[in-house]
């Protein structure tokens, strides 16, 4: 039997790294920072990459793939992208190996030796739009809608499972447009996307906005995010959406001949969700039993376990099991049938527990003679006794009740934890007692964004997109602020 | 217009390559040997990839992530594999830039030197292997059955476009087992799987075989091989799946408790195939009119095109196009209709002849009159004049024609295109002027294979699974043969 998961309330950065190793979603590699996402884990993710790549098709996009490597020179283009990433980054700079006669090793051959490094992407803006200038040429190009599902690699010097790791999944879109409004709409579209995706899959409420000047992404005119509240009260910035103005075709030359005939540069804009959102998901939901899965993105959806002491009781729940799991199947339910006898039905209860399915449906013999079914819901731990023939309507009513609970309580919980602080001491004491969504007055200066940071560990999340402006006085120099912006401390 | 495309006649590396080009499949990066895969490529490969990602899933496997780096030193713990992998390939020494004061260009940080250089994955077997140790203590983690999707990395000298690329894209399997013959078994299973989508995807049929000595994958004790036939009569290795032996697990440690309670080690198998498929798709359908795609896999598999005069014209026809794409979508037929004004619908054929959609449907105000449309097949040029309230179902039995007849064609090309020969003088003429495959007995040593390849450019593809083994002498050396083997120049 396992030892006890740690509780969130003993150590919740502990209890995270001990559920994703033992649930087994994902483990740290031997490469340091780089994880491996191990099957239960990546089921997740292919469920969410399945949904998402359907309504970024939906909407018009188009999949393709550009090259792992960037020649170094491309970062120095856009001035203000090479300082947010150029920095830490794989740098490849040799391309073969030999065998070493004195020492018997094998050694980096210096001879091979590139004449210009390259840098495994961190983004591929710059690889992209390099690629634009000669894709576009006239308005009938455009708008180009692109997106590409890959790995990335930023060297992070602290690393977490899913949270920040050296290499993740991801997927970014680039887009090129022949007017300002039409990038800003596609901006606006894709963060609703985002937004909507995790109300509906994620169950997740994210807060939309926009980043400050000192927040946003190296090269973007305005970064729009979506932030996420975490059960420890910090925030987790879940994907983000760049309006890039014209920076980028202007750093790679990308024109166009619009429909008056003239040339101009493209707007562009790209957008992104990562491996993140995984933690996300493990962080909103989860207890301290384990994981809690919102059934949309549950690798199983309902797990059966036998109840029985001889093989022929064995013999005949296993035949009213694969029954069950046919009916639930054609439904498009997700049904494993745990059958193994090395498992006592205590410990497989412990284990589907700890790996988050959001019901457990137990046979045993009275169940049998009864024509019964006992149905345990993940979520809140409620057990309904029905009959067998009733089943399919009652696993999918739970399942969308599940879905919709989970949501309903982590909108709650977020709201519990959002707040107006209107003095930069109640601030400091929100801060230190229970954190949380913080809405404060703010000069707009990354001077006090700075300070107020270095005293707090808390940062500008966004400034948010819904509810009507009103002005104040900022919290830290008194000085006017045309609207409260949201504080939190943030993974 | 276009200019004509070189016909296969004339230059068939240079038909395939502009084909490829102009097509929009993928075209040659900025990055030495690095393509980019144009949104029409990728639609090609998403497809591919659904299939078999379909039924991997079928036959128990799951999916996972494994770093894209790996530690140098772990390539060196596998004495054939290191031999056979570690010499072309992009090494990462660094891992930060930084701006230089005096030139103010980006340069490498040297103080940002790694300890140990991590390797980009040629291959995953080493870095998935050492993971393996870990998760694999009893027979009861047996079969460990994982599939991964990714690019890898191997620094090549001439790259062509899909066919040979520094970074590729493709699938790796990593199976472990508790006997041999589980792992032949796995092995074989997933050589029938890549053969059956050749056949029934592809339309391409694939010769099974095993490689030999010279010519198996570096590590493993028996590599199955797939190869196709292309139209200029040299062959394709189309993928492969490679019996381990214990080899890898010798070499990391991954030992197993079995059923009678003893440690043994565990038994491995790798199989793969890449985008090079894609083009085994193009080499083997495609005619000196363009692409020629299988309707299974084609990202477009009718094409509307209206014939119009006048405005009138043109909005009667598209409201007539409406109602046939929604009538096609509802029978799950992939269908574009276009109606851009600015080209004309000679144009139009030629464009959508030269991407290789299956079928044409054309529809003027003749046919509206006579409530008629036009079909016009792409793999024969063959038109039929229908009856509109008859589409569905003539569309749905065209497709199931074009699927099989590039099946047939490209099985009656590959049946004129393979012989037997007896002496070297005639392997030799027939290597010269008709290339092919090419039955011919060989004495079964590396020493003759060699001489052979250098003295004709022709490799062994594989030793056949098929067929009745029959002995002779070998064509070069008259020493004894156990069977033919098949011979051809390749890709």
């Amino acid at each position: 039997m396992y030892k006890k998961l740690p509780t969130r309330a003993e150590n919740f950065s502990e209890w995270y790294n001990e559920l994703v190793k033992r649930v087994g979603l994902a483990e740290n590699s031997s490469v340091r920072g780089c994880m491996t996402i191990k099957p239960y884990g990546f089921a997740i993710w292919e469920k969410i990459q399945a949904i998402l790549d359907h309504a970024f098709k939906e909407t018009g996009h188009e999949n393709a793939y550009f090259p792992l490597f960037i020649p170094k020179s491309y970062f120095t283009r856009e001035a203000a992208h090479v300082e947010g990433f150029a920095k830490e980054c794989a740098v490849v700079t040799h391309y073969r190996l030999k065998s070493d006669a004195e020492t018997n090793q094998i050694i980096v051959d210096n001879e091979a030796k590139l004449d210009e490094e390259l840098i495994v992407r961190p983004t591929s803006e710059t690889i992209i739009w390099h690629s634009y200038k000669n894709w576009i040429q006239s308005y009938r190009d455009l708008p180009l809608l692109i997106n590409q599902w890959s790995n990335v690699v930023r060297w992070e010097m602290r690393t977490r499972l899913f949270l920040r790791t050296t290499e993740f999944l991801w997927q970014e879109g680039h887009t090129a447009h022949a007017t300002q409004t039409e990038a800003e709409q596609e901006v606006l579209q894709m963060l609703n996307i985002y937004a909507d995706f995790g109300k509906d899959y994620l169950a997740i409420p994210f807060l939309k906005g926009v980043k400050t000047e000192h927040e946003k992404f190296a090269g973007a005119e305005k970064t729009y995010t979506i932030e996420a509240l975490m059960q420890d009260g910090k925030a987790l910035q879940a994907g983000t959406s760049h309006f890039l103005g014209q920076s980028f075709a202007k750093a790679f030359d990308v024109t166009f001949t619009n429909q008056a005939g003239q040339m101009d540069y493209v707007w562009g804009t790209s957008w992104g969700i990562t491996t993140r959102l995984i933690g996300a998901l493990i962080m909103a939901h989860s207890d301290d039993k384990g994981l809690v899965l919102p059934p949309r993105l549950a690798p199983i959806q309902v797990i059966i376990i036998p109840i029985y002491r001889t093989q022929e009781e064995k013999a005949a729940i296993q035949q009213q099991a694969r029954i069950i799991q046919e009916q639930l199947r054609t439904h498009h339910i997700i049904v494993k049938f745990d059958d193994r006898d090395e498992h006592k039905p205590g410990w497989k209860f412990a284990e589907y527990e700890l790996k988050g399915v959001p019901i457990r449906l137990a046979i045993g013999p009275n169940d049998l003679a009864n024509h019964t079914v006992e149905l345990t819901r993940r979520d809140t731990s409620e057990k309904i006794v029905i009959q067998a023939n009733q089943l399919v309507g009652q696993v999918i009513q739970l399942l969308a009740d599940i879905q919709n609970n989970l949501y309903q309580r982590a909108h709650q919980f977020r709201e519990a934890n959002t707040y107006a602080v209107n003095t930069y001491e109640a601030f400091k004491e929100a801060i230190a007692q229970k954190r949380g969504f913080i809405l404060a007055h703010w000069d707009g200066t990354t001077e006090t964004e700075r300070k107020i940071q270095a005293e707090t560990k808390a940062t500008i999340r966004c400034i948010p997109l819904e509810g009507t402006p009103e002005p104040g006085k900022c919290m830290y120099t008194g000085k006017p602020s045309k609207q409260r912006v949201v504080f939190a401390q943030a993974y």
